[in-house]
């Protein structure tokens, strides 16, 4: 998939997953929910999961910003298989400067509508969309 | 998720995302197939992903064996949301040190039975396995 391409992924998909490493080098990963604006991915902090891990991925994010992002398609049909990548730079915000991504993630998810989570909120500006698709099947042998 | 549940999520999963850092400290992210056998998780690198991606787990295996997958379940209804995660440490395996891996993946994926990787392959020591999931919603008033 190309960068144009692999973004579409994202714009299409309901879950990601999001990868952070904090001081200790050891990746942290857990799945999100998030919206996009252009080349900037958001994602809330929502009180759901548990205290302590929503504490990891902040403090992941304060020691060292460079985060990966992925969505993919799994099927037992192997030749349909995709994944999408996003690599950014990520900070926490709150506030004011939360504002967009509050937009944007109501706008997407109608359950945020019904129940606006506290935040904080994680902003994500992506350097860089890439991706991978199966070939799929063999295309029918032309008439 | 105590630990023996969230074990007991990664066997029921057919897809897992496994998340690597290397010596730059960037994650990378991708997802896998995988079979389990008691607390060791095997993947294997089996030549469908650009080879530069395959290279980058490879390299960041070798430069950090810290390693992170994880496993989800999204849903629209977000009292069903669950996780579960597994932290272990990695090593890349070849030849005759993969066979326990070679024969648990395809024992799970028949897939591999009609088409055997070539590797390399992966092993990860589980040491923490960890999860979570939503409360669900709230159950019936007693009579």
């Amino acid at each position: 998939l190309d960068a144009v391409q692999a973004r579409e992924r994202f714009a299409g998909a309901r879950v990601a997953r999001l990868a952070t490493v904090g001081a200790n080098a050891w990746p942290h990963i857990v799945p999100i929910v998030f919206a996009l604006d252009e080349d900037v991915l958001y994602t809330a902090v929502d009180g759901k999961p548990k205290a302590s891990t929503a504490l990891r991925r902040l403090d992941n994010i304060a020691a060292n910003p460079e985060v990966a992002v992925l969505v993919d398609h799994y099927a037992d049909d192997w030749t349909q298989l995709w994944w999408a990548r996003a690599d950014g730079i990520a900070r926490v915000v709150r506030g004011e400067a939360a504002q967009p991504g509050i937009r944007v993630l109501t706008e997407r998810y109608e359950q945020y509508r019904e129940q606006p989570p506290v935040g904080p909120w994680i902003e994500i500006r992506v350097d860089r969309w890439s991706g991978w698709q199966a070939a799929g099947p063999e295309p029918p042998p032309a008439p």
